[in-house]
């Protein structure tokens, strides 16, 4: 099972390599980075780069696509070569995926049209545009589109994946290994349960960024 | 503030990328990741290359020291130039941390003496030849060390460092951008909470690797 990450000047890190953690343990599983040129590429952040050891064009026929999200995703909405790879990749793949603000670019090549999709809190209105239903859940699961909300949800729509490809007992036993029994320190991880004012203060800035 | 995110062959990457989505988005921080010598360095699925933007010795004095785990941790157990780093920018840091296996580098490096330490479920047992002593928490602070339990771990300790470190507030914020708040599909992420029979044969597993 060959599993497509796409990566893109300014996505967010951990989008992809929370999910990348999951679904290379799963047997038989091959990861490949990808992008529209191999290479290093930097992160939103600008203090790291991973490494697309693949262009696009290397994997036309992934059993997964997965994309992740960030800033740099308002440069993929337009068609172009990106689009293209996602719809012929989609065509062939068993699930397609995203995390984050990567259902923006999954919408915007056309390929969540009238299905349920999460995203970001802070983007989740930004779906409907292009033709998406959104749903503020962590992980939605439409078809074989598979779309988890901001950044760390990643991380449960890869478990949650995994139980349905390898079956329960090996998803269980990747969980074991990477340990993941959170415990959050603070209870602000969604806009249900963060302080009121810290939700309108960070909508307000995303309306009026910089 | 200058975080140093130590690399190696075979590193875990999210033990390294779980801290540094939470750590980089801390007002004023600067998260480097750096390894003997810069350049991509290969994570221990051999299937993702995260590049070391320094090396070492362009990192005398950083604010923050974070070690990752990993197979590739076994290569970092003799003294050598990773361990003199360690030491050297142990000196003057604010907080020297580890996820996973990392805290046995650490550990290695004479940097956990007599201190409590956490670290990967199935090597707990090895803090205590280097003289820590081994405690199954998720996060361990004794002094300016914190050291996580495995792989997920980092990301709890990283906001709870965030915390300490920035107030909570800040702390907050970091975690409702990056909607930190985990829903596991499944309950198998420690082993107190896996299936028993998964926790014994993964603990055979590790006795006799291969």
């Amino acid at each position: 099972m060959q599993i497509a990450i796409l990566l893109y000047d300014r996505f967010t890190a951990l989008d992809a390599i929370g999910p990348y953690e999951i679904l290379s343990r799963l047997s038989g599983a091959e990861v490949v980075f990808a992008a529209e040129q191999p290479g290093p590429v930097r992160a939103d952040t600008g203090m790291l780069a991973v490494t697309a050891d693949a262009a696009l064009a290397d994997l036309p026929h992934p059993g997964i696509v997965l994309v992740p999200g960030g800033p740099g995703q308002e440069g993929r909405m337009a068609d172009g070569p990106v689009h293209e790879w996602l719809r012929k990749a989609d065509a062939a793949s068993s699930w397609t995926t995203s995390v984050c603000t990567g259902s923006l670019i999954l919408a915007a090549a056309g390929l969540l049209d009238g299905r349920r999709a999460a995203s970001h809190w802070l983007a989740l209105d930004r779906l409907r545009a292009p033709g998406a239903r959104p749903a503020g859940e962590r992980v939605v699961i439409d078809g074989k589109y598979v779309t988890a909300a901001g950044v760390s949800a990643g991380i449960d729509m890869a478990l949650g994946l995994s139980g349905r490809i390898a079956g329960t007992p090996a998803a269980q036993a990747i969980q074991l290994m990477i340990e993941y029994d959170p415990r959050p320190p603070l209870t602000a991880g969604s806009p249900y349960t963060a302080p009121p004012d810290l939700v309108t203060s960070l909508r307000m800035r995303s309306r009026h960024p910089g």
